[in-house]
């Protein structure tokens, strides 16, 4: 039998009626003739509980012990899946990370999937179990303990099942029907991508578009799972969601596939730092120690050998930011004039493969910027993305003049 | 180091705050020089919750399903107090019933114990740690599922613990400060007893004193466990509580312990039943098929070869009763004239192992009752228990009566 992964997010599963809601999906694909890994994440809301429990008992926790309380959410959500497709005849058991069993990483909160030995559910499906539910975003450690993954883990739990398997596809059923353009709350435009390649993705979801967790898109196109992204809450026919699949699987598409954004950034400066070999890392060093994370970095122009030196970070971590570089400056291992936060900034970002082989697109993109009247104030680009930093009154205005610029809700 | 296991009942760790409490006191053991095993219910509540969700999920549910999602609750707390104790810089962890591992049969929802190999907790008490904070009522079949022990599951692992471990004692942390002569909201003259052997407590548990699970005394009572049931809501000094010891241990008491009762009982009687052999087993198999636990069994005198069979069970089963017996009767293995529920009686017992060495206990008991014109309906007796079912109204006065003729209120 062909075995396909399907994976619910926590408000898919917030209620015994979601869940069988859910169960009804996993049914149907159950008569297509798949035999199914369901991977569940907790009721919506379960996890935040038990979060706080532990921070209130013990703010500086002992991960080990978090991740054993924290991860008997998905627990309860994998018993209950089960017996709900028990309920409508479809022979299901639920089985625990440890119970897989679903090896990781000893780093706990944050563990890494080393191995996921697939015999002992392929034995029950050969026995006739046809739906083996999971719990989600937890592993079992070499010490025996039990892990979880992280933020988002449960999509990588999925995928890393469909690796594993050798997955049909990997279905992801979220509270969206799909990766759009753009956000549609900012523009009224944006239009639903039936397909998006898997680099293309991952731009998006590290930009902020929050439809999956980086490190889930990541793992699918090492091992080139094909990923599908729907809604739990609508009737899907075979071409609904978003396939997040190979460039050579997509036909053919927009130079730009999206232009994503991300609201509260900060611009630093370093105004008349020293410019001389190794400067770069005596500043970035202590940022990245300091659990700062610097996205763009521009260097100006030297002069009398001092320059400046700008990089963005998320508005929260300024302070962070501040007290890392006036530490450095006091022990001596830099030397700045001044450190300037601008604090009312937001980052928006053009992304496609396409860019690959159509010249223009930074230009098109900088008149339309222009054409508004928005100043662009830091400028990166990779090879499939350019992004900009612009003050953030004009970044929904920027959006909308990007989405029309490229022409994205016409599909390719 | 001696070993000490201490449990705590949902109502002891209902928050982190009691959790909290709880702990201090395992820090105070700790101090005293014990290696300590903690043994926790689920947060109080949290049970109920999970149950609930089942049985609207699946009314006939696979117990293994239900298992793996009702064992949730446990790993909760258990994770909690260990991070609790981590705050009080006492070295603890916790261990979920599979890491133990606590070995079941395969009984899903009312496993028994097979096994509990203390090899790996030893080793972290070498390594020294002082406390392993095991999560109650729950172990691994052998087919590597999860098990639950059943209501009361928590207490039993406590004792099967201090068993497995060569425990110094066994201290059971609930919401009353020890076993009283008599229920204290009925008779205020009940008395905290500071000891009380094994065979009492069966009797007084197995009556409805609610204070221990039978199957925690009974394996108390086969391993030598010295167990101590006290508060968990106040301090608690070298006397505190009741230690429920072997006979042995206890230099005098009075001859009885405690006078225990059974509110809500039903007295049946089958008129007219054709004595042959076999009769008994015709009438009792039937009832204990269908659930009804039958406790007391009278046959009156036989007349023309057809007699009187009188037994009593609890209230809400005599539907149960009745129906069994009617399909009895129409199956023709049993005959009968008529089936007499008198649905108004209640159980009272005086317990005590000083009745084996004492005559006149029933003599003093009977002429108490008839002092207060209490109407006897049914006795029965066992070497160190005897019981009567009366009229439920006298219920009250029955026990406060009994409580006075035996001198209870005096410490022997």
């Amino acid at each position: 039998m062909p075995i396909l992964v399907m994976k619910f997010g926590g408000t898919s599963v917030a209620t015994p009626d979601r869940i069988k809601r859910a169960a009804k999906r996993v049914g149907r694909e159950v008569a297509n003739g798949y035999d199914v890994i369901v991977i569940v994440s907790a009721m919506a809301g379960k996890t935040n509980e038990l979060v706080g429990w532990v921070n209130e008992t013990s703010p500086l926790y002992d991960a080990r012990e978090y991740d054993a309380v924290v991860s008997s959410g998905e627990n309860v959500t994998a018993g209950l899946m089960a017996l709900t497709l028990q309920e409508m005849d479809v022979p299901a058991r639920s089985w625990q990370g440890w119970q897989v069993p679903l090896k990781t990483t000893s780093a706990h909160g944050s563990a890494r999937i080393e191995e996921i030995p697939p015999e002992n559910i392929l034995k029950k499906f050969g026995e006739g179990m046809k739906v083996a539910v999971v719990a989600g975003f937890q592993g079992i450690s070499p010490e025996g303990r039990i892990t979880t993954l992280g933020r988002g883990g449960s999509d990588t739990t999925a995928v890393a099942f469909a690796a594993a398997f050798g997955a049909e596809r990997c279905d992801i059923y979220t509270d969206v029907d799909g990766v759009y353009t753009t956000d549609p709350r900012i523009c009224d435009k944006a239009r639903k991508l039936d397909r998006i390649a898997f680099e293309e993705m991952l731009e998006l979801a590290s930009l902020g578009a929050k439809v999956l967790q980086t490190r889930s898109v990541e793992l699918a196109m090492r091992y080139g799972v094909r990923l599908r992204v729907l809604s739990s809450f609508e009737d899907n026919n075979e071409e609904a969601g978003t396939l997040v699949c190979a460039e050579e699987d997509i036909v053919e598409s927009n130079v730009v596939a999206g232009v994503a954004y991300s609201r509260d950034e900060a611009k630093m400066t370093l105004i008349s730092v020293a410019d001389r070999p190794g400067i770069a890392a005596a500043i970035f060093g202590p940022l990245a120690e300091a659990g700062v994370n610097v996205d763009m970095i521009v260097q100006n122009i030297s002069e009398d050998g001092r320059t400046d030196m700008t990089f963005s970070c998320p508005v929260d971590q300024v302070k962070r930011a501040e007290a890392s570089m006036e530490k450095a400056k006091e022990s001596g291992s830099i030397n700045y004039h001044d450190l300037v936060a601008d604090t009312g900034v937001s980052k928006v970002s053009v992304v496609g493969i396409g860019m690959r082989s159509h010249a223009g697109v930074a230009a098109r993109m900088f008149q339309s910027l222009k054409d508004e009247n928005i100043n662009i104030k830091v400028i990166t680009t990779s090879e499939i993305k350019i992004s900009v930093l612009i003050d953030r009154k004009y970044m929904e205005l920027a959006v909308q003049a990007l989405h029309d610029a490229f022409e994205l809700e016409k599909a390719s």
